[in-house]
């Protein structure tokens, strides 16, 4: 299948590095079509503002989601905008790979997903009616394809656990599986998350890579995390909650997972 | 007091830009002094990188943590970071003004928070022993003051409530208002959140500037969140998890608000 590989991390001979060309070839080795998206080697552009079409805005003032949408519906987008989409378009599986930098992703990943995803393209899909509210959570664009994060951090597992000082990984990570994957359509796979990247010698290294090397080699079977299609029934419209009946005793991010 | 204003819209004509001018006529109305970060007009550079340093990289490779942490104690670093940790050392209080961008804040305003938060100056400070683990949570650069967030989003107040399809908004913030405030020191007040923000005229305006007024008159007095203080004995230290005996049936974020 068709792979896209988006990575964010300024030293090429850093751990995230290595296991970026680890993937790559992991991927290549097994059949995969790869495409990487190297940003810091890109320099790719982090902020998103008018310049984002190649047209003045379109009333008096830049307004962020009118002048995106009318980029995009016009062909009017920057070019690198419109590379990342097709690249988004081509790919069967997409992975994020970054270091967790204060708990999110890398700036110059969050402005790449700010700019990637235009408005009718990643957002702004799809009619709004009593039974729909839009192609997203699950439908969308993205639809059909998978995704998958590959994370590492500093701290320490227990720091992420259930009861850790951080947060639970699978909540802080949320926003992003849930808010900026799963949104625009992608089944999202389990992260593959590396804790404590400051003592990570030749033998943990050969361990990770073999156990990323397992999820890499299972891409295409492996469940995805069953979170909740908006339109499927389960959340009011356009409350957008979770109708009563639907897992009552939960409230939290938790309870848009099956 | 002394506040700063780290704002980050890339058009000054729109509900952010107007929020942000009403809130510094406030604020200087009673007399506070104010400083705005006006990220977009100051061209922030939001990428980390190598030339965050006035210096070539200490070992063969750039490492984030080292390097910055090489400038912060020679004076090396970059002038702008430099400026605004300047900024966060005068203020008292400390607002960060954003539009939720794909659930957490702009690149630009995640860049600023990646490069002037050095290692030594917001994290990596204390001593690590069986009874602290660095002065972080509670503890810091930045502790005795105060900060908070004004956030607008477009989706409704119902999307992101306990059992809304995006997520509670206080755990979407908790990453920011705890990962990013809280764990340099800041007390972190609740946040003044707009919802909806397609939907809003001149009466809808006038309405929600009268409910910030109202937040800026009291930001002296307003009762900060209760996050835990890691060093207070609450934790395990080093593994940073909830002692069993401290709120034993709770997990995941709220577990760390007293």
């Amino acid at each position: 299948m068709n792979v896209l590989l988006v990575y964010a991390h300024p030293e090429p001979q850093s751990l995230n590095g290595s296991l970026k060309d680890f993937s790559v070839q992991r991927l290549e080795a097994v059949g995969h079509q790869v495409q990487v998206s190297d940003l810091y080697a890109m320099q790719w552009k982090a902020t998103l503002d008018a310049n984002d079409s190649t047209v003045s805005p379109l009333g008096t003032r830049f307004d962020p989601s009118l002048d995106s949408q009318h980029a995009f519906a016009n062909g009017l987008q920057s070019q690198d905008i419109e590379l990342e989409q097709e690249k988004l378009l081509w790919a069967d599986t997409v992975i994020l790979q970054f270091p967790l930098w204060w708990f999110s992703m890398p700036a110059i990943l969050k402005g790449w997903v700010e700019r990637v995803y235009a408005y009718g393209f990643a957002y702004g899909v799809g009619e709004h009616s009593d039974l729909r509210w839009g192609d997203r959570y699950g439908e969308g664009t993205l639809a059909g394809k998978r995704a998958m994060l590959i994370v590492t951090t500093g701290g320490w597992e227990s720091h992420y656990a259930a009861r850790g000082i951080n947060g639970p990984i699978d909540d802080i990570l949320f926003p992003i599986q849930h808010g900026i994957l799963h949104y625009p359509g992608f089944d999202v796979l389990p992260p593959f998350v590396i804790y404590r990247t400051g003592r990570v010698d030749e033998a943990r290294f050969a361990e990770m890579s073999h156990a990323l090397g397992q999820r890499l080699d299972n891409l295409a079977h492996t469940a995805p995390i069953p979170f909740r299609r908006q339109n499927a029934g389960e959340y009011e419209i356009p409350a957008l909650l979770l109708k009563p009946d639907i897992a009552p005793e939960r409230v939290g991010f938790s309870a848009h997972i099956k």
